[in-house]
């Protein structure tokens, strides 16, 4: 048995990510705190990118940029408590030139603890919009019209 | 001179609360991590609430609750970097029975950093909405409507 | 095929669990933030726990009580960064009435990156240390000792 | 009055430093998370290096390189809670050639919460050390011996 660290799916355009809550996401309240949802949100692109064949460090590395959150629409639904086992679902919506629209919300079980419609924008290490390379382009398309299955 | 920790203000019906950006802040793009900008909103929020007069931590203390955002709708449009002074600027807009809506910003001298529509809402400690006491309620219209100043 | 959270396992007295790093995790020197890796050894030791057959969540939930670190030495030698497929190894090394010592270390591949001395406190609700159970002390001493293989 | 992000100073040897408890620092036990203890020291670290007249965002981004820590010894005492004012102190306590070593600890009113003994590396951008300039070696050893007043 190889250990590996979590690993998410694709099936069809429905990409999933399991997380777990430690009691580093946790707060006084007692439930996750609200702001590492964003962490969970972030960690299943991360992992989707990583699914389609996109490689985040290597363009960082390389001087050609990475994927900024522009904008984010979030609703808190239900609390998540230590220890819960929760996946995160994402589908990308739309492709643009310089940036993508995805949905993505945080369940457990059947019930759903939150939800966001994201907006991720390619950067250069200035800062700058830049246009997304055209093989980037396709991929996410082909996840966002036909899926694929991982 | 007495070392007191940032403290905010309120000039009217706005609430001014100062943030510096230190290493834990930022990621490898060199810049502030996205999530980041909740943690300063609610350090904000939690400011108002102590010039507004009500003790968070009391009200957690007592078992009568506490608030959590239920609703956040954000734009980022320009990156905060290392040492950045900012300013978080808050205002209530709507005042419920059982929620607020509070409008919040980070800039960084005139350049608007990111804008975001929030909704906090009073829950149990077992996760249900309560209604704001009333004195809560007036508060928060009293500045909402006719501001203070701090 | 399941989606499971990341999960460790025992090899005779040596647990490892195993963590990717994400963008959260780093700092603009292009590298993990130091202090996220006591939430890397946290982890770890939670996912120790869940193994051995403690349940912090019930623990908590009942109100017995949580454990706390109470000392920690830590050898930061080698950087981690975006991507990295990290594991977290961890060994009991001594068991007393009210608190346990851990050997952690991080590794990447046959690199150590980090290592650490920890002690674990287990302490009531209101903060006073509080003598383990004593199936829980027996657990302990067995993975010290014999260790298991999960 | 003008907002001023928090701003510690010097009194001879001794930095010191305010830090004020927010949701974000707490986790389900209803304290500071210990991890966080971490990023309190090192926001107290940056504001040293600021009083000594070190400018890190100015070496980050010239390429100079960045202090990395590459040792801590920490002991958590008693917990810190929401809405604390809490001040981190820190002594300079040897100066070497590529690092310092510092000693820090938290406290609340009069009561140490937890003391750590850290050393900081001088790291290129590639992370390999490197020698400190002769004039920050000379203002380490100035505030560790002498101090300063601000």
């Amino acid at each position: 048995m190889i250990l590996t660290p979590p690993t998410g799916r694709f099936d069809g355009t429905l990409h999933s990510f399991p997380v777990r809550v430690y009691f580093e996401d946790t707060d006084l309240s007692g439930i996750v705190y609200h702001a590492n949802y964003l962490r969970y949100f972030e960690r299943a692109r991360s992992d989707m990118l990583a699914r389609v064949g996109i490689d985040q460090r290597g363009a960082h590395d390389e001087g050609f940029g990475a994927y900024a959150v522009t904008a984010m629409d979030i609703r808190w639904k239900r609390p998540a408590k230590l220890d819960d086992e929760l996946v995160v679902e994402s589908r990308v919506t739309k492709v643009r030139a310089a940036s993508c629209s995805i949905q993505q919300r945080v369940r457990r079980a059947d019930a759903i603890l939150a939800e966001a419609q994201v907006t991720a924008a390619l950067l250069t290490p200035e800062g700058r919009p830049r246009r997304q390379p055209a093989d980037w382009v396709e991929k996410f398309k082909a996840v966002a019209e036909e899926g694929m299955n991982t």
